[in-house]
């Protein structure tokens, strides 16, 4: 798959890098790559032993290399090649494709608000009392919902839907498939059957915050669900109503927060961890993957487990668990030597 | 976030409620909101010392309160605080915006039959075979494929995808981005390659029933995947081919349900849960988030863990397993009193 | 829901299946089924006395039945029901509608190729430098992004994205609302915000490989994530930037696989699984439901558990578990025998 229809000679690479080639200097470089590819036409970076011992053994073009390495292959020699790379990147990176201004085919209700330079897709819908700020892009079939605001250098991926009352500050991503402003999951069981209860809040993304693809996050039952500045869902992530996530949390894929869930700022899940109704999490905690926090956690610190614990306490837990077939033999022998009846 | 362009003075919500107004009567209410936040135009209920002491710390404007609470704030003093602000809720409770009759970019096939008093949204799909039934709504993006049929008063949200031989009943809910009528996963294993399963059963929902956002249910491979009369779905969830869900259930976000379970009436599902395929769940059993369903349960009652224990045993192991660690010890020192070689 | 228009009588189908009726041959079959269905107008297949019993006890109106079963329904003797319900569901079998060519509504770039023989649903968007091939369908409300390609014969349900840079290879399908080619979830922390790495590679699907409804697969940050050939992926699964999935492996619904992922030939992975980044898994190692794999899994055979383990080994911990609060009663007693303080 072609990244870029750019391409660049190593030596090139090394003007722009800062950098010195070794080995063919006017070799083309058509793609970045990993050191576990073949792609002859790739640049990969190395920064480890471990990293070079891959890449020789593929057959991936050229690499970035640290001082101290040797390689057959040819390499730009740079100070920190995870670094250059990341440059490179930045290079490469260039937004979806999108028409400018709003598409023909798009539907913009005469009481919503587009300004003059976003961009609004094909067949995108924006509904009344929607406002699209400067510079913002709602890609192919977004579904902008009444009374949504999407800020300024905002990004609407294809098929997103913000049903309404939702507000996307400046800068905030919502990948495609992504579910804004749903019902909140409540009801009342009056006996016979369950009653719902309605749901009149919205959604508030921070500024720079960003939300997965095919992740939802549902509308709060009065007053607000949201999301921190700088805070960054994965995808299929649930968050239910009113929970209120901090500032540049991490949330990796799969994880779920429970209705009123408080998670606090700079908070990192890794995926499929799920946190129960109304708990609070302070800020700065770590979360392995899989953990379920079922109660409060208030000290900052890395928990893992079911239910949530220190993780220096969980360990502990499974390596004991490891021997405890072992452990009921050992205590067997015991009580043949008191001579007890075994009770199992 | 504005939830309605309607507000109400403190003097006008008591009147609605039959309460009392202690404090400034002319006080405009513009929304409905929690103890917990700072808006100065919201009104939230206050139901404990608990909640009071949250309101006190913060800016919200009103409260509803019950008998035998004091505060500074303006209030109005009703006999069932959180019964009230249901009423309010469904009050401020209306349907997402949606075109009336069939929105010109609709695209409607001949085949399909859509009752004049339905509202298909904008490029909503309806293909051949279909049917739309009395004051159904049909949002923007949803398809609705050969031979699905939406019953009287269902709302199809935008970006749903009903893909053939999916029959909503009366009043049932399907969520943006659910999946329903997709096939089931099954393959046969030739020796070389895995062979689909063709799969040309259906997709059936109830009266009443809810499918949440980004949601999944797949078609039977003969006969259909039912979900029962009333029974509310949370987001994200999975639901495989021929699973038979009872009545009243209510399935919390990201549970899946293999093929060919079978899930009782009322049966309650928190978040995260699995059940293995073919297994059947009797009515009335409650489920821990996370629980692990690998056997049939028969016997109503609540359960947890993986795999899924009656509530009494799984707490009783949780709380042995916290002293793991320290029982390896224990047993240690008694058998050096033993006089017995540690085996590990 | 009927799944055809199409009827045999029990005669026609026996003459189809090469077996012979008993019972009232002219009875007309509309719809395959299954053992518990009172359908009276369908057929199920039998092949065992439990699945007899319960055909029994319901309405279901024929059955396919093998050599020594007796029942009074009407049936079809053949001497492999299973295998001859699945040829009468291929009979039954067919493509969800589309529109032959390229629909009036769907927008096609002028940079876009689009085979002659390949089928644009409604609404369909193709953006510059993508490639659709003959024979494949690309359905209503499909995205398909800049440079992605649809091989020969391939099928991208409603609702799905391809963003850019995917390259979907001959016969593979691709699931309603699945999204293909989003940006990886990677940050690096700068002290104050996390900031965002650029992705630019690409998604590739192996041929006949299948991407379930709702699941993610993230392009990778350089080079590609990759699907192997034959590899089928189920609903709501996630896969992160730069997993390597292998040839014909199956992973089951709601599993997670994390960046940079490398996961053998035929695997099989049961549902909720997940698995760390990084983390390499052998070829034709299984996995049962809702396992974790925290670390290299080098040895083909069965897992199961948070961390995975052999599965013997986890049924063994699993069995000890059970025991353990009666364990902890046993060493107490042994402590008080040996006239110890109990610690706890």
């Amino acid at each position: 798959m072609e990244s870029d229809a750019q391409s660049w000679t190593l030596r090139e690479l090394a003007d722009l890098l800062g950098g010195a080639v070794e080995g063919q200097t006017d070799l083309r470089i058509l793609r970045l790559g990993s050191v576990d590819s073949d792609d002859s036409e790739a640049l990969a970076f190395v920064e480890s032993e471990a990293f070079l011992a891959r890449a020789e053994s593929r057959g991936i073009g050229a690499l970035l290399l640290p001082p101290g390495f040797a390689t057959a292959k040819p390499c730009v020699r740079v100070d920190n090649p995870r670094v250059a790379f990341a440059k490179l990147l930045a290079l490469l990176d260039r937004p979806v494709q999108i028409h400018t201004g709003v598409h023909p085919t798009a539907v913009v209700d005469p009481g919503a608000w587009v300004h003059g330079e976003a961009c609004v897709g094909a067949f995108a819908v924006v509904e009344r009392g929607a406002r699209i700020d400067a510079g913002a892009r709602v890609y192919a079939f977004a579904y902008i919902g009444e009374r949504c605001s999407v800020g300024a250098g905002a990004a609407i991926y294809p098929h997103a839907v913000l049903l309404r009352d939702v507000d996307v500050a400046a800068r905030a991503v919502v990948h495609s498939g992504a579910v804004l402003g749903g019902d909140g999951f409540r009801y009342t069981w009056d006996g016979a059957r369950r009653m719902k209860v309605p749901h009149v809040g919205g959604v508030r993304l921070g500024a720079d915050s960003e939300i997965g693809s095919n992740a939802t996050v549902d509308r709060g039952t009065a007053g607000d669900t949201v999301v921190g500045v700088g805070t960054k869902i994965d995808n299929l992530v649930q968050i239910a109503h009113n929970a209120q996530l901090g500032d540049h949390a991490v949330i990796a894929a799969q994880t779920g927060l429970s209705g009123s869930t408080r998670v606090g700022d700079r908070v990192v899940m890794a995926g499929q961890c799920g946190v129960a109704d109304h708990v609070t999490v302070a800020s700065d905690t770590i979360f392995a993957g899989g953990t379920g926090v079922t109660g409060d956690v208030r000290e900052p610190g890395a928990y893992m487990g079911l239910p949530a614990r220190p993780i220096a306490e969980g360990r502990r837990i499974l390596a004991a668990l490891k021997r405890l077939p072992d452990l009921i033999a050992r205590v067997r022998r015991l009580e043949k030597d008191e001579g007890e009846e075994p009770t199992l």
